[in-house]
């Protein structure tokens, strides 16, 4: 049995949800605030950060980038034609590369002020920095996005998938930040032809379902978010 | 024929280096100045951070969580009793945790702002953002410090090691992040005792020759960085 304490906007929770359906894997979700700071929570992960994957018997294991490893040295290996990283080190150092770029630095650049700034700032006090969304955030973070789209357009045009040949987590981590703020309507799609059909080809795959399933009251998303081929 | 781009007060080279160190790889050191923005250098990382591992006949190994367990798969599977990795992924969860614990969390907090403001402006031109270093965000790095301190002092006394009973690239991490600001002076090790004993332990290691000579010109380090028994 698999416990995921995620937020259903938190890209970093969206990336693991995509990895254990692509390994087949089923998990009950959480959700967690992480803004409300949660004593129980924060003695499962003190850093604070969604999300964590609980397992029978288990200590919590927090962190996409941790939660990705583990999976791939308990179910990925196993699958061979289906394992989320390739087979040699060289090109498993190209998808880390990848994930790094997206869970770290699109995160900070694009995704996390984003989600912040048009959805987690619904639910917080004002103590917790809740508030109106700042456009002066929301317009640096939309600038950067379009430097990103380019570069995920330019690793589409020259691989199959992100990393190479095949699906990786690479793909699966862009493709969970960019859905986060897909559904905000802050992806210029028009601009990318490539990065665009690379995008409706992982957003077509089964593993994708349950994050178009998300909705959030007040704030519906645009009409092509759920559209498989918009 | 190992190539490292670094920084000698870069946090997440010093890692990379100590992990080269206890594995016996000799390699040859390139000073890189990430803030010039240098396009060469950006074509081997366009992320533009430090460290970048370049071997013979390989494409650049970029970002220092990347490069750790390319080695760990490359060198360390084969070291046994030596490697820096414990052996069950329940246990490797944990010492990638504290990994990204130090690498990001304590490097955001702690190190990266103490070591850019007292390090890097100097060597920056009023473009790149150089100039008089920042008190509020000195003093917020060091307020910081201390619960991070307290941490690493719980885990020091639970632990042999920060992740259980033999050295891993936890401990490799911490002791690298903490040696770049303990040459700053800024880290108040008589506040925790056991903190103090467990960075000992891991500073007379002889992969960490290396690191203790280094210096700045203009910017002493303090008498007690260099001694082993301080």
């Amino acid at each position: 049995m698999i416990t995921l304490l995620h937020h259903a906007f938190c890209p970093h929770s969206r990336y693991i949800r995509l990895a254990l359906g692509e390994y087949g894997l089923e998990c009950e979700l959480m959700e967690e605030r992480v803004w409300e700071r949660d004593e129980e929570f924060l003695a499962l992960n003190p850093a604070g950060t969604t999300p964590v994957m609980m397992l029978d018997g288990e200590p919590p294991i927090p962190g996409a980038d941790v939660i990705a490893e583990y999976l791939d040295e308990t179910h990925g290996l196993e699958r061979t034609s289906r394992r989320l990283m390739p087979a040699t080190a060289t090109e498993r150092a190209e998808v880390r590369r990848l994930v790094s770029w997206f869970n770290d630095k699109f995160y900070n650049e694009v995704s996390g002020p984003l989600v912040t700034e048009r959805v987690y700032k619904r639910f917080m006090s004002a103590e917790q920095g809740g508030g109106a969304p700042s456009t002066d955030v929301m317009r640096a973070a939309r600038a950067n996005l379009r430097y990103h789209l380019a570069y995920i357009g330019w690793l589409a045009r020259t691989r199959n998938f992100l990393a190479g040949d095949r699906l990786t987590y690479a793909d699966l981590a862009a493709a969970a930040h960019l859905s986060a703020i897909d559904y905000l309507g802050d992806v210029p799609w028009n601009e990318d032809e490539a990065a665009k059909a690379w995008y409706v080809r992982i957003k077509s795959r089964p593993s994708f379902r349950p994050l178009l399933n998300e909705w959030l009251a007040g704030l519906p998303a645009p009409a092509h978010y759920i559209d498989l081929d918009f």
